[in-house]
């Protein structure tokens, strides 16, 4: 049961980040490809992963967000968003729908879905720049920055697509496979989210690295949460077409060990992601977010 | 007629950006998406961009190429590259040749080639942050790859490539849109090299602000260069389908203004982007390799 304050705390993060990507993602020509951008980046995402960078900031620095963390965090996003386009694409996952609603490349043509995606990606490199510039190039805003886009690339999120990619169709028999490919493909960007508000708030190596820590034991725990919802969510609700993982033998937690199994998972990285960050004034609030975001539906 | 003197130089140049770009792209798990970008990146460019980026540096400076100069001269080679992958894509320009290759995806599948033209896009912000950073954050190091991600962005090369995109098929009558598509699809990179090494050079802004000029005039000359020898040049030579320009009814200054004009227009940008450089000392080399990249054959 998640607290009124928290639900405020969304609710305002989410606002605060809506505004900020609205800013960044200003209309220029040719119209369509800002179109494109905007229309995967306001497609109704929920920003756990800027609203995980804004949190650790303002806990670790107990100042209030802004555009010293704005920046980096709405390129996380950015750079999730642009992942989702590529990722639905025809010779991708080819999806039609997310969300409930249709995918880029349904909407404006391949072509522009795959430019929109990389348009995404460079605008984040864009972003940051921009703001390491602006704020006199500070040593922890670079390394935020450096951390963001290796967690983003070929060691990080490309790295467990491809993973994806090469063993789609085939069934992981390997475990360290299919721990690699989860943490690389989704525990890593949230790490990233965790260690850049780390970062940002000036908070020193012992900090960020269990701010990392816990950002990969909720990144794991968040994605088996989201394959179990998957399973047994129902169609309307999860916003994708309805155990199309079983259909299309995705390797996830669930068809690796089963739904009972699987939910154990959850239950103890999460476990683990708190006990990390326990120690730290002010958590409390990271917490609740922390058991919200695994107890939730879609 | 180029010098010996220049082909030396160009040989030079080119074993230093080659053995750079080894040392970037070393191998690593998963397998297949590092070899993906190898592939592309070692399929014979002749390394234009990085070239003018070191030309540009060691001119200013007076000083050799060396690290402080090759990540970012290579970070633009990854961005070129990465274009190149997603350009050939059967969505885009489905090319199954480049430079008498097979393209990245008809080696590796579609999906592996958008991922490996993510890879590299990504890796070039990598490698920039990581180069900022070991260069404690220098204002002109900053600005040099803030520069860098603007004119590869939807300001520059992907805006092109859309605008290249909307009006495929279709005849641009519009003289002033031919001129934006060329200037944000080619120019704005080519710019871009030579204001990088401008900036690493430690160069005022009146200079950055010619070399930027010579990089545009450069760039379209290259530009229309490139497309007047897509036309006359035979299929082996140039390595892409001969005539293809004509047939899928591509929009370029040939096209536009026939054969003739085109060439009198790659001479009077190449005289341009000569005369605003001529200005400064030691810039024969340059004035040099600019004719050489517009009287070459592919």
């Amino acid at each position: 049961m998640s607290s009124e304050r928290l639900k405020e705390y969304l609710k305002y993060a989410q606002e605060k980040i809506d505004k900020h990507l609205d800013s960044l993602l200003g209309k220029n020509s040719p119209d369509v490809i800002y179109e494109a951008m905007r229309y995967s980046v306001f497609a109704g995402g929920k920003r756990l992963r800027p609203i995980l960078c804004l949190l650790s900031y303002e806990l670790l620095s107990a100042e209030e967000a802004d555009e010293k963390v704005l920046d980096i965090a709405c390129a996380i996003e950015l750079i999730h968003t642009y992942s989702l386009i590529h990722d639905d694409l025809p010779a991708m996952d080819n999806d039609v729908l997310r969300r409930g609603k249709p995918t880029n490349h349904v909407v404006f043509g391949e072509a522009i879905a795959i430019l929109a995606g990389d348009a995404l990606l460079n605008k984040a490199a864009e972003v940051c720049l921009d703001w390491i510039l602006r704020n006199k190039a500070k040593e922890n805003f670079v390394k935020a920055a450096e951390y963001l886009f290796k967690a983003s690339g070929t060691e990080g999120m490309i790295g467990g697509q491809v993973i994806d990619v090469v063993n789609s169709g085939k069934e992981i028999t390997d475990e360290n496979l299919l721990y690699e490919m989860h943490l690389k493909k989704t525990s890593k960007l949230i790490q990233a989210s965790c260690v850049c508000g780390a970062y940002v708030a000036g908070a020193k190596e012992e900090v960020i690295s269990d701010f990392e820590q816990y950002g990969k034991n909720l990144g794991l725990a968040f994605q088996i949460r989201d394959d179990i919802l998957d399973l047994i969510g129902d169609s309307k609700k999860v916003g994708k077409s309805i155990g199309k993982d079983i259909k299309e033998k995705k390797n996830t937690f669930v068809t690796y060990y089963g739904i009972e199994k699987a939910q154990e998972y959850v239950e103890s990285f999460s476990k683990k992601a708190i006990e990390i960050i326990e120690k730290y004034d002010r958590m409390s609030f990271l917490i609740e977010l922390t058991n919200y975001l695994i107890n939730r539906e879609k």
